[in-house]
């Protein structure tokens, strides 16, 4: 595995310089071109990286998986009245179909998705963004892990858009709390600083039935994980979720700061993590050392 | 294996009547509504069957999963500049998207996707209703397999949409063959009557690595079946393929006969039949009893 | 005239319990639904009525024409780059076309482009709340003429359809102001109560080539008073407006308190109030008193 | 009126250049680009030109008019139950609006509408292209008006988009007739061939309650010409209805193949040609020269 590891890293660098690093906030903008890390974690605890897989960036979207683990464990079932399992077929903050559907995102990834889910938490936990705090550092098992609030409050003065998306939903019933606050967590979220260990231990549940890393009782079911997947490979990856389903083939989830958390279910996770994005707003080299990966191990679910 | 899908139909026969019989042209209208069957076929060649497994039926779009695979076997990943691997978050004969997108259609799967690789056949083969023809029987390892032209026809008289869908790619330059042409081939692969068991034998392939049962060479690579799986998962059902994968767990193609085929891949196929179908087009109490069958033996992807 | 207008009253009377009085806020729903106003103000000051034509009721969306001649007064041609001038041909609160033509809303009279005329006058005006009232108090010759407070109140609480337009516009780059501050405005323009005599007087410079009642200079000028003309036709009855063109034939604008105004340029205003609406929006009984109107008197501008 | 015609052919000729031929088929290309032309009829009769006037030209759309004209005379309002009244904010030939209202086309000026109206016909009248021959050759007092075969054939050949709004049509149940006999019926009327002479003369029905110019019996009632004017004015110019309104200020139509007609009503039409179009498909020039004739004349309809 180790070897594998090196080789993907050595191929991979090449493709550095041929993407671009996202740049609609400054906090963002700043981060070096040129890292490319890659690390692996198994059902049985053990971890493998290469390249800069210790150093720490920007989760973004990667903890929606997080926050939709966190709303199904409080809400269940009920969580899919207020937010589909489909596939959108438009760019990841399109308001054209949340109007034809009636304020009901098309899945938790998208940020109207998303934003249901953190109005969700907001309404049921007491202290959301320092309850997500505590669970990311109980699964990465590092409890130094903080979200950035210099890149959240970034964010968050550029969230026009976001804004749009939650009023929109609103004006159709579907969001309870105030528009800022639920904004104000969301970004905290999506802030979270972490490496490709920390997000390869994180994500051990995925891979694992439900339990974490070290836990004495799983966060969530067998069957919630397995939905949790299916929702992964379908709607994972924006508007590229069936090419990254046909190239790679495991259910993954990318973010605009570059990272991309890739499950293979059983076994494993894998994390990679390269700052400059392709069209669709994924990391390209992270796309290409995930495609080498499960070619190489032959570790496609299909 | 038996006693499973024993149980399973009498589990989900109480399930007839909730559904609707695709009555669009007269000739669907027509079969009898209290047909269930499955079928199990596993890599090493084993069958198994309970209920309504031998009766034949229409299979419709499950043969879109045949003219894709003849389209790759013939034009490889040249076929993919005319059209998208990627879902479509709309109806499956909606001609919005495709005017969006300046007429290359989503997916191989939705009507468009279909009528394109139809094109393509149109053009590579010189006899393309006669070869899907022999090919099936090939797969299917069965000599009697027809196409019901009274089936065939009655669509034809009732394909002003999908003319209406050909003609907008043509104004697109997506589209070679004259329309008429393209839509008697595609009606006739449309109009397949197979039964279960013939269908779990017939999809064998993709369960392992692109080899047919019996055949000395296999169809297609190993890694274009894995693709082909992939497009299932994200785009085989519709606009239910997020909630059928979230369910059931494996890739699949239905019909609008009430056909619907999952694939466990490096293990077997899976075919089950029952007419009445549920809002998004798909067999409701095939879509039940493929997810108690993938429950009962703990065989999803995910 | 006079008897035009008795006779008018009399035959729409019986229409009224067809339509349905805007619920949407408490404070419009409370209006009495048996209303019926008609008045008629000619280029040189005489002025006919006959129904409840002194009554006063929430001219709403009617302050679409006003805020847009304030913000033509002050900015000219320059508003152009930020609003269209084509009919939508989507409902007035509609995001799609704001999201595929990169916040640039339509024309004038949609929300979206009435929000975006506030943002002008917010940014031109120290008091623009208050220089409006100036303006139709001097417009309607009557110092009395006050905006609701309650009405505005409650239509701001009622807001997030709105707030998610002006988030996405403010997403593009189309919206200078903050959001709370310009709907704060525009509610408080949407809310200004006058009668049928109020409002014939107020707009009878679009008849009279910019020159308003009694005033020794012009507001605007004869081009641009032509132009709010045309605009009107083509965009001011929402998605009503071409059969409204179709029917009654003259420039006219609606709003959900249920008054119309019409103009007859270089002769006359007219303007109807009934409460109750019809499916897209209108007064019911005000567009068939409109339709009588021009039909009795020979006044289309067609 | 002469000096002002000519006054406005040299004031406009410089704008040769800025424009482009419509070059979707070959046989419209052709046209040499520099023709400009200008001819006004008034209700009494008189006939006054300037330039190219007497040139014939393709009328293309400016034909929707006619077939409309006859398709009214024949059904009446009946016609109203399969096509609509309204703008449709969307280009002249797109789909989605379309599939969205359920086959029912926004207005009769769309490609969609005139289909329609062009399916009508061809149910009421035993010989329709013939019909409009005789109509037009009426019109215009010329018995030598012909419609060009090899520019009908040539648009035909090129008519995949036209075909798929006929079957798109078709499979919502409002298209009658076989698609191919609509076309080349809808083809012919296109291929009419006219001056602005021509034109000036054929519509002076529309300024005149209409009463063709020396018929002894109206064509189409008062009401039905006022009617015919309203949707001109808020659908005869595409996606540029609303700008053409705001500059123009009269009921007009125009073609791709370089003229307009523009009608005043009560007093006169002009009609215009120049082949070089705008974005939005109007001629570059001819809209300036009607903008021009409105202004100096004081004849807008606001």
């Amino acid at each position: 595995m180790q070897s594998t590891l090196d080789d993907i890293i050595a191929e991979v660098k090449p493709l550095i310089g041929q993407g671009k690093v996202a740049d609609y906030i400054p906090a963002l903008a700043e981060v070096p071109a040129n890292r490319l890390g890659i690390a692996v974690c198994t059902v049985d605890g053990k971890v493998f990286k290469a390249g800069d897989a210790d150093e720490l960036f920007s989760i973004q979207s990667i903890s929606k998986v997080l926050s939709l683990t966190l709303a199904i464990n409080r809400v269940g079932d009920e969580l899919w009245e207020r937010v589909g399992k489909e596939p959108s077929g438009l760019s990841f903050n399109s308001l054209v179909q949340l109007e034809y559907e009636k304020g009901i995102p098309r899945n938790p990834f998208i940020n109207a998705g998303a934003l249901v889910v953190s109005d969700v938490l907001q309404s049921r936990l007491s202290a959301p963004k320092h309850r997500m705090l505590e669970l990311v550092r109980g699964l990465a098992d590092d409890p130094a892990v903080i979200s950035d609030k210099r890149v959240a409050r970034s964010e968050y003065q550029h969230s026009d858009r976001n804004a749009a998306i939650a009023y929109l939903m609103k004006s159709f019933g579907n969001f309870s709390n105030r528009v800022e606050d639920v904004l104000r967590s969301y970004f905290s979220y999506c802030a979270l600083k972490m490496s490709c260990v920390d997000l390869a231990k994180t994500f051990i549940y995925l891979a694992n039935q439900g339990r974490p890393l070290g836990w004495n009782k799983p966060l969530i079911t067998p069957k919630q994980t397995k939905q949790i997947n299916a929702l992964l490979v379908t709607c994972g990856l924006y508007d590229e979720a069936g090419d990254f389903a046909y190239r790679v083939g495991i259910p993954g989830k990318s973010g605009v700061g570059g990272g991309i958390i890739g499950i293979v279910p059983g076994e494993l996770t894998v994390c990679v993590w390269s700052p400059e994005l392709n069209k669709s707003g994924n990391s390209l080299a992270g796309t290409a050392a995930l495609e080498l990966f499960t070619s190489r191990l032959g570790r496609s679910i299909f």
